[in-house]
């Protein structure tokens, strides 16, 4: 029997949206799906920590196997997109303590996977995601951005999962 | 007494430098030095975790209590930037787990503090440095210059501590 469990991440220094999917007989089901938010007041060596402790829970408890993230993309601060590097460095490393396989997608790529389209707008991308789960409407609209995102890229790594 | 076990650290995908100094009684020492080689033909995941792995056993060796490292700068190729960072959050990552504090300085605060002049060249700051530890000069030159950059980091830690 053909079985994957792949954990989504849209990493951040203040909310990082995560979703887990299974995947089985060429089936995915959304198993669970959330948001670790962290204090900008801490220090950034102490939110590394909580980033890592996090992930780490959740793979243990879920027996991921595979690892979805989206390419980063150089923003307008150079220092923001340094500091994502440290959230994905910890990523690596949970990749290379439990054997998980990673799969990096380019923005386009997790849009065809949601909508089809690769030119979809953020909002479409999240029109979408919220369509196939109502229950993210309940969510607060920051968090709620981060999670859709998450979504997505997990999808993502399901459908590359399924076919590949 | 006044006692702190300072790791410095010049990071990198293929060679990792790094030094070790103890500073007792407004004295510095340098106990250890060295550096990491790591295969370019290995999966960065298996590098960050042969990284990380590597510096957990130095912190725990030698008790390291301070953590030294230089502020990077975006050169010509951002993914080399985005992927230092992956090394750094190793490196934070420790910080938290053995309660570490980081000291970052910027490539003029180290010069200054080797060579009392922050415009002095590379080539400057790794004479100095040889000058002080002639052990080093049996290192093969591409190692050299990351060891010899570790201590230069090192010692502007050592340098921080002692007056700050």
């Amino acid at each position: 029997m053909y079985k994957k469990i792949i954990l989504g991440i849209d990493p951040g220094f203040q909310i990082s949206g995560y979703s887990i999917l299974r995947i089985e007989n060429q089936k995915s089901f959304v198993i669970d799906f959330g948001y670790l938010k962290m204090k900008s007041t801490d220090h950034l060596s102490k939110r590394v920590g909580q980033f890592y402790f996090f992930f780490n829970e959740k793979i243990k408890e879920f027996k991921v196997t595979n690892l979805a993230l989206e390419t980063p993309f150089l923003g307008k601060n150079i220092q923001t997109f340094l500091k994502l590097g440290y959230l994905r460095g910890s990523l690596y490393l949970l990749s290379d303590k439990y054997k998980l396989k990673i799969h990096e997608f380019s923005p386009r790529e997790v849009k065809i996977a949601v909508t089809g389209f690769g030119g979809a707008s953020k909002d479409q991308v999240a029109l979408m995601v919220l369509s196939m789960f109502p229950k993210l409407q309940k969510l607060p609209k920051i968090e709620k951005n981060d999670v859709t995102d998450a979504l997505a890229i997990g999808i993502c790594g399901a459908w590359k999962c399924r076919i590949g």
